[in-house]
Formats: structure tokens, C-alpha cells, sequence
């Protein structure tokens, strides 16, 4: 498990744009939506009251974070933090984009490592990524492996994993003819969660993503997607 | 989907019971643990309360089940509800746990009806019977397949998923020798996790566990097995 260096290069307010441009598209609770400012002093503050929220999970646990809490550390009235987030669900909507917008960057650095031919060398990448990703910080580690997915983290998960399945339907595009892989960005998806249920218990058992598991994830990842691929080429 | 029909044959008190021998194992928080009566009155009483509330979780949905909303639709002051159960989350334990215990009184309806001659016959139980646990009835569905788990329901899903793997295993040593499966116990938990992850994405996506999915489910949890026994035998 890697320390918590918060190196994120997506800001709260880059994430919370992206959730509003999403919002079409997913049922939400309007309570769950952040106020996104338009001027630069707001951005600021709303970035800081992200920053500081990210500390808090990790000092008092996800379950302790409220606009108190946050008011508090940040040193801010509790009306400044209600002025963006009328709730804590969306901030946490807005934490959780943010550190899912990072694995973007993230995927096209592994995948140019590794020459890739045929399914069976991106196959490993799905799994890889998912694990630098719930690995890359503790904080995305709370947000996305509880068991318990905190309000406005669930309300997207669907279409957060939807979207990645999507994403990387693009590098198999590279590879096949588009008639064949009609469907794939649903085994993709699955791919992914087949992935992170693995991960899941292996934190529920030994606190940590061990190797063991990951191989398994691996093994389960590639029987799976070859499944789909065995009649094609 | 199956109708409604509540045909478990667990009670209330069994399972409250169930949980309270497992309590040892399990980090619980005492408001989340019921209060099992001794009485014969009580004892009925305490069976009323889960059966209205089952109703509620169906009519009202899970977030509306409060120990108001129990009490009005069972006729009896609120402090007879608190009496027994502390918390909302002590009720769904209960609950939950009864609603598990039927599936072992099912599993083995299942096998009997298949002739057991290696892992082949009873990778597609795992599954199947799987199936008919989230979709015996709407409350299990409810309970079990949300992605948000409701608290009680929450506490015991690692050891529930983990009883339920060991459970398996012990048909899987009719058929091998005892150390030729050690560690198959995991492997079981982990294939009932896979194809929980793929149960809740179909339901997440089509309200229901449709045919594909179960498929796919069949699918990698024979893979998934296959290569644990790949050098047995």
C-alpha cells in the first residue's frame, strides 16, 4: 500500500464540473450536487475544503467528516462549506471524481510501457490499473473498497465503472474490427467489478490488496475476457 | 424474479440466536445486537416485529423502516420495538440472518437433485443456488444485492460469505482428499463473491438478474475453480 502523497493533478473544482456535465445523465439527489464557484477566490476555497476533507478522512475516518468537522480544520465558518456542499454526499460526489479523474492519467502511462498485440497483453493492464488506482492513496482506498460505499460515492459507482468499461474499449479498438468487440465495454465493466470484489475481500481478510489475490484477479480477468475473444481471429 | 411468498422456515429467534453464537467472532456495536426473549410471549412478539417489518422494507422501502413506522403497522407502542431491538441496524441483523439460514436448507434440495462426481457438478451449484438465494424473495433481494449495504446487514456480509464458503467446501471432501483442497475454502468465498458482482451489475443495470448474466457468472466461477483443480486429478 503506497503512502498517502496527495498528488493528484485534478482539482475539486475540475471534478465537480465533470459531475455536473455527468448530472444529465445519473439521477441525483439535488442535495447530492456541489455548487461549483465561478470566481477564483471561490475555486480556491473550494479546492481547500476538498484538501482538508481528504486529511479529515484519513485522521478522523470517513464516518467522523460533516461540514463541522470541516468548518474547523479549515478554519472557516460551517456556512462556507454549506455555501458548496449542502451536503456531505456531495462532497464526498466531488472527492471521489476527483480521484477517479486521476486514473485517466494514469492507464495511458502503463499501457505505452508495454507493447500491445492482442487482447491477452491488455487484459493484465485492466486488472494493474485497478490496483494502482485503489492503491494509489488511502484515501481513494476508503472512498472505493469499503464495503459500505458512502453516500455520493454510490450514487456514481455505476456509472463511474460504466465509463471506465467504455474507456478502455478504445485500446481494444486499436486492435480488432468493430464488428467483433460489439459488447465488449459491458465485459469490460464486469471485468472491473469481478476485479474489485476480489480486492475487496482481500482487504476484508488481510487489510491489504496481498499478492495472492491479485493473481487471482488476474487469472479471473484473463479466463474472462478470453472467453469473449475465443472466437474472434 | 420470484413473488413474495414468505416461505422461510427460520424464525426471527433462531436466527437472532444464530447471530448471538457467532457474536463472539464478530466486532459488533451492542446497539446493533437484538435482545432475545426468553418468554414464549416475548418470543412471538419478536417473530411479529421482523414479519411487519419485512412487509415495511417491501411497502415503504429499506430507508423507511423506523421503529415508528414498525410499531404503527404492528399495533404496539414504539418502546416494545426498542425493547427488543436498540437499533434499526439490530433488526436488519436479524433479519438478514434469518433470511440466510434458509439458503442452507435449500442448497442441499439442489445437490441431491444432481448426480456429484467431481468440482464440474458443483461449480454450477455455486451459482444456481446463489440465484435462488437473492431472488427467493424481494426482501433478500433487497437486502443482499443493494450496493449500499445497510448497516447490520453490513457487519456479518464478511463472515456470511465466509460460512457460507466453508459450507460448501465440506461436499467438495466427499469427493477429494483433504489435502489436495486446503485454501478451496477461499477460492468457494470468492466465487460466491464473483458472482454476487455480477448479480448486483445486472440488477444495477436491468432490475433484474437476467439470463446473460447468469451465464457469465456460470462462466467464471467454472474457470475460476478449473484452476484451482487443474493438478488435482
Amino acid at each position: 500500500m503506497s503512502t498517502n502523497e496527495i498528488t493528484q493533478s485534478t482539482t475539486a473544482v475540475e471534478a465537480a464540473n465533470a459531475l455536473a456535465k455527468m448530472h444529465a445523465t445519473v439521477t441525483m439527489n439535488p442535495l447530492h450536487l456541489a455548487k461549483i464557484p465561478v470566481q477564483e477566490r471561490g475555486k480556491i476555497r473550494f479546492n481547500e475544503i476538498i484538501r482538508v476533507s481528504e486529511e479529515l478522512v484519513l485522521s478522523l475516518g470517513i464516518d467522523n467528516v460533516s461540514h463541522y468537522s470541516i468548518a474547523k480544520a479549515a478554519k472557516i465558518p460551517p456556512s462556507s462549506v454549506y455555501q458548496y456542499f449542502p451536503s456531505i454526499a456531495a462532497l464526498f460526489a466531488v472527492m471521489a471524481e476527483k480521484h477517479y479523474m486521476d486514473v485517466f492519467q494514469k492507464i495511458p502511462e502503463i499501457i505505452e510501457d508495454i507493447n500491445v498485440r492482442s487482447w491477452k497483453d491488455l487484459a493484465p493492464v485492466i486488472v494493474e490499473s485497478a490496483y494502482d488506482f485503489y492503491t494509489q492513496d488511502k484515501v481513494s482506498e476508503i472512498l472505493f473498497l469499503n464495503v459500505f460505499l458512502t453516500a455520493g460515492v454510490r450514487e456514481y459507482s455505476v456509472s463511474r465503472v460504466t465509463r471506465l468499461g467504455l474507456w478502455y474499449k478504445n485500446y481494444f479498438m486499436l486492435l480488432y474490427k468493430k464488428a467483433d468487440i460489439e459488447g465488449l465495454e459491458e465485459k469490460l465493466t464486469i471485468s472491473l467489478e469481478l476485479t474489485k470484489s476480489i480486492f475487496v475481500r482481500s482487504i476484508n481478510l488481510h487489510g491489504e490488496i496481498t499478492l495472492e489475490y491479485k493473481k487471482d484477479a488476474f487469472v479471473v480477468v484473463d479466463q474472462y475476457l478470453g472467453e469473449f475473444f475465443k472466437h474472434i481471429q
